[in-house]
């Protein structure tokens, strides 16, 4: 199969490390194999827009195929890596072999539940498409169903949003939600009552936005409280049920506290009714990183030289969340898009430049432009090294930087319209629900659908023209 | 419940009829309740772009709540309708029963297999946007997969994609994939041979389009055979089967046929591999239809009044897709648009009418403002009474109607820059596969995921970051 002469660069993963690396190898002279399981990217920093109705998926995700068609030397492969064999230099996959010269390992992270696997289903994350319709679906049926009970007579409970996890993905989704209860939805569902409907954020550290300084973690904290957002700090998840979570913290004062008013279970823990439980707390990289052969960190992620080489194999490569990197200062880098890509660059330029023959390895040095952090609508913090932006202007710079590297064109000019669109009018343009009508954990005592019929398709019953 | 003075009417299903019948009731001095299982209208001319990636869920769907929030008397709810108890004059759901004083039905119809529900799974039909998502699903999978095989080494059978029934739906599917397979697919995808994909259309009467004039028919005919469409007419699917389809027609002659490549089984059906079939063959009503207590059609049809009204139920109306209604010529009304949305008006106008004492029903009359069916890219037949057009002034005719009667100006600017964009750069801009990568009967032989597995979600693999 390597009759071409060129040498064969496989990557693994298409997201921002992997699409980085394809890119900046298509000027060398090499063949480019990406493979993913998925046939899109996703541009991850949105998702959470999809999550909360105000972008549709096909505004945040591409075709891998259609990202890469103008690099004549990169083909795209829809598979499932099962392994590696390192010793022979093969891609594993269900359906073949594929041999590679030098291997980018690019396979991302997903999300961690601390050991307790079974919160899942009661608690989605937020790292793919489907992730994101998941929680949609969950959220707009929450209020659809407490507008039922509502309508027929029977007083549900209170309306309670419950996100575990206060890094920028717990943030964002809990300002957002925060805001489209207020007004998106607020103005369709006529029989909830908008004071009824609390949005919780508990983060077990002692500030939201922990990788932030402190300041910035305090203005988000006002910014998030401001949206009607109550924000426990300090506050561990001990248990997600059907419908409610258990959570053990600092005693909660405030009289308009939806926590509050739930009498304390056994262990002191708060026990609080819920309708969606979504879960932005933990994260664990790829198993694929375990397939590598050398031990893993806690998180799963791999060890890696400084020229960000497997150790042994200087023909593989690990980059993005799935690698283990520190800064000089001996700090973890973060799993952000700015790193995978500088690396997925980084590693492209080293590859191209030893088949050449130029020179020695060099070591990967993350250059940190900054971070950025959206709350909601028109609230923010953004950190550009000593410089320090909260609310307004923050979020202009976060809406500009990432509608610029949302990838194609297309995608830009669309989700511009969007937000311009639901900026003015406070609407959500997302608003379906697809898949099934069962919402898990709501009302376990009600005749409903069983989880296992993930989709309405098969049912012959259709009440729509 | 009823405690209002004001008369209640239950409208049960948000498509085309049930909607036009809410919206004219709310300048009536009535309290409206409009129930659906689903939380969204779908505009269901434009299914098949979204079953053939031109254009995203939201831009052809949008929730009932919106589209009638402007209605201070209508009220909706999500809520799954299981019967009817007519004499007390409740409509059941599995939550609770809704009292009425007026009763719309509107559940409109689904597929038939003519006795095969067993073809469903292997050939789905285009009724909603689940159907939409799982249709574009295996479609761009069928192109993936026999791209991974050629890039893999192994030559995969020829890429053929049946469809069955020759309809409105069934001509602008066929049209919609000769197209994207020549075209926005054959850039990306390298190493499949756009001459090894075949589009079939079978038909089961003499020729497509059969609702339409003869001279339209022929003209329909050479416009998909224009875009490489075989056409089979006065042909029967006698089984379908998974990764292949039987059929039964005139012998075939072409030398280019895929058709005619296949050996002949026994009993002289056709043996096709097909990577899809999709169904656009039968209509059946929704069951619902079975519940009003009065003998259905053949197709599950409730027959109805010259007024709408149920038989013995005055009070009861059966409109759009789930009704049968002849024209004075005794020829059955089509189930289309234009029928529904007219029937719901009309319900609307005499319920109203009565509640003011204002004379007697009259009968409904379907006024036929014409039919307009899109073949592909810039082709098209259209009949106004008894002007028949052709080709692009159709198709132009055809695009202006239904973005103008898309609701909500919202979709209606996205959906024309969508359509701009994709007919300047022949792109197709919602080409996502979401949920899991099994494609049912591919290769039935090679390992892969079961059908039970319905989404990746739920797998901690995660290539991608």
């Amino acid at each position: 199969m390597t009759l071409d002469s060129k040498p064969r660069v496989v990557i693994v993963g298409a997201g921002f490390g992997g699409l980085n690396a394809a890119r900046a190898l298509a000027r060398e002279p090499v063949r480019v194999t990406v493979i993913d399981r998925k046939n899109h990217h996703t541009f991850q920093p949105l998702l959470y827009q999809v999550a909360t109705a105000g972008l549709s998926p096909g505004e945040i995700a591409a075709p891998i195929r259609s990202i890469l068609s103008g690099y004549k030397n990169v083909e795209v492969l829809l598979a499932n890596v099962t392994g590696f064999d390192l010793e022979r230099r093969f891609v594993e996959t269900a359906e073949a072999e594929i041999p590679y010269d030098y291997l980018v390992v690019a396979a991302g992270a997903s999300h961690a539940y601390f050991g307790h696997d079974e919160w899942e289903p009661l608690a989605p994350g937020l790292k793919t498409i489907e992730d994101a319709l998941e929680i949609r679906r969950r959220v707009l049926l929450a209020f659809e169903l407490a507008e039922r009970q509502l309508a027929t007579g029977e007083p549900g409970p209170p309306l309670n949003f419950v996100v575990v996890g206060a890094g920028a993905t717990g943030v964002e989704l809990a300002g957002t939600l925060a805001e489209i209860s207020r007004h998106a939805l607020a103005h369709d569902f006529r029989a909830i009552d908008p004071a009824r409907t609390h949005i919780l954020l508990l983060e077990g550290g002692p500030r939201v936005l922990p990788a932030y300084p402190e300041d910035l973690s305090l203005s988000a904290q006002k910014q998030l409280q401001g949206l009607g957002v109550e924000v426990h700090t300090s506050t561990m998840v001990t248990k997600v049920e059907p419908g409610a979570v258990h959570f053990r913290g600092p005693a909660v004062q405030r009289e308009d506290s939806a926590a509050s008013k739930e009498p304390a279970s056994k262990e002191n823990d708060t026990r609080l009714e819920a309708a969606v439980v979504l879960w932005a707390a933990g994260v664990a990289a790829s198993p694929l990183g375990k397939k590598l052969g050398v031990p893993v960190d806690r998180a799963g992620r791999v060890p890696v030289q400084s020229d960000l080489s497997l150790a042994g194999h200087p023909e593989v490569f690990v980059i993005g969340d799935l690698a283990a990197v520190k800064d000089k200062h001996g700090n973890m880098l973060p799993g952000v898009a700015p790193v995978a890509m500088q690396q997925g660059r980084f590693v492209a330029r080293l590859i191209g430049r030893e088949i050449k023959s130029r020179g020695e390895r060099s070591a990967f040095r993350y250059w940190d432009k900054g971070s950025l952090a959206t709350i909601g609508r028109a609230a923010g913090v953004a950190q550009f090294g000593k410089i320090h932006i909260s609310g307004f202007v923050a979020w202009l710079a976060w809406l500009f930087i990432h509608i610029l590297f949302l990838i194609g064109f297309r995608n830009r000019l669309l989700v511009f319209i969007q937000w311009a669109w639901s900026y003015v009018t406070y609407e959500r343009g997302a608003r379906l629900i697809t898949g099934s009508n069962y919402l898990p954990g709501w009302t376990a005592d009600s005749p409903r659908a069983s989880p296992a019929e993930s989709s309405d398709v098969q049912e012959a019953h259709a009440s729509r023209k």
